[in-house]
């Protein structure tokens, strides 16, 4: 993608909505991290991965219940808490107390930005107006952003839709938010499926290459794909696309 | 009250969230100042007091029919919508077109902030979380506090809780989204029936005075009343007194 080309493309665009959990913050590097610190006979990679697989079922669950029209919404605080309850004995931590289980859950409110994410959306805030999109709650999202200095304009989350992502009601209801048209927001994002389904209800999209999401013994294929109006490596390089 | 007294009431609180209008921006002089520039012939003052007016009368409309179980959730800027459709005629600008009344409504998305209150919010936010506390919706929030500078760490409002203030839903929404007990949160505020209804649902209570919300020729009491935690000046006080 030329930058003539972005500028097409993005030339209506007043506000880019970012995924969170691996498109701006590194959470497989930062649970590695805090697990070396706190327990080091745990294979911390694995259970990152363990922890982050759990996390897509449970949100299904839940949009299965609120389907049926039950009074099902949960915070993602609270999904990470009931898989973390699952998958503490497979990692030889069931004799945690309570006190040590909600301060380790609160590690999703401690994730590491990745080097460029600060520096890119203090440019691209110069132009664009900037939001998280995040199935997070609000209090994660307030709670990492201030730690790791990341500058929203706005905090979104599947929180104030009560639908998570890939729901179009995220997506729409972002753009409604800003009472924009879809088309003049874009979903910035490391996941083609949430790239995807923005793009279903009218956004932009623009995709960053995040190899090490899981890591680096599971490298992950980052080739562009058709669709997205964007390929970025970074978001230094999404700022440099957009002229920012 | 003094700093000793202001650090027992508060030494727990971790959140501050602000009211808005009136508190941390100046409607009145804004829209005064705008409409001189705009529509010269029209009684600036009059007209923004007769705009604000309409407000908390539409509120109700919107609770009441929400009590009733209908869906009626109605973004405040569609509410200042209908309130200047009411009011343009007694003004003289029942000419104006489309754009002209969409440019208009748009006024309390462009309010300036009162002159300490930038400063202010810079300093609190090294101890707390600071956070808005509007009626006013998600977007109108994002535009103001990124045109004035307002560096907010959440963007809360009613549209977050489906209820406008002094509906107890948003203090204790707002104290849910941070997981805190009611009492770690305190609101601040130029209004004290907003402060009020805050300190019914346990939270701790700052007032601002702010005698020129109205304008110079309707002067309004400051004067301290009983139940309030912190009495300020401005928020640049609230700093002082909490110690930022």
């Amino acid at each position: 993608m030329t930058p003539a080309l972005a500028a097409t493309s993005f030339a209506t665009v007043q506000v880019l909505a970012f995924d969170i959990f691996g498109t701006v913050v590194d959470w497989h590097g930062s649970i590695v991290r805090e697990m070396r610190a706190l327990y080091p006979e745990v294979n911390g990679s694995a259970f990152a991965l363990a922890w982050r697989a759990g996390y897509q079922p449970a949100m299904a669950r839940v949009m299965e219940r609120l389907a049926r029209g039950e009074q099902a919404w949960t915070l993602v605080d609270d999904l990470h808490r009931q898989i973390l309850e699952d998958i503490l004995p497979r990692f030889g931590l069931a004799h945690l107390g309570e006190a040590d289980r909600r301060q380790l859950n609160r590690i999703w409110h401690r994730l590491d930005a990745w080097p460029d994410s600060v520096a890119g959306l203090t440019r691209l805030k110069q132009r664009y107006t900037v939001t998280s999109l995040s199935n997070g709650n609000l209090g994660l999202l307030t709670h990492m952003a201030k730690r790791a200095g990341l500058p929203w304009d706005c905090v979104l989350s599947a929180e104030v839709f009560k639908a998570y992502k890939p729901s179009p009601e995220v997506y729409l209801g972002a753009a409604r938010v800003f009472d924009l048209p879809p088309g003049q927001v874009a979903l910035v994002a490391a996941h083609h499926d949430d790239l995807a389904a923005a793009r279903s209800c009218g956004l932009r999209t623009a995709y960053i290459e995040r190899p090490l999401e899981f890591g680096s013994d599971r490298r992950k294929d980052v080739s562009p794909q058709v669709g997205n109006d964007l390929h970025c490596t970074s978001l230094l390089d999404l700022a440099e696309q957009l002229g920012c």
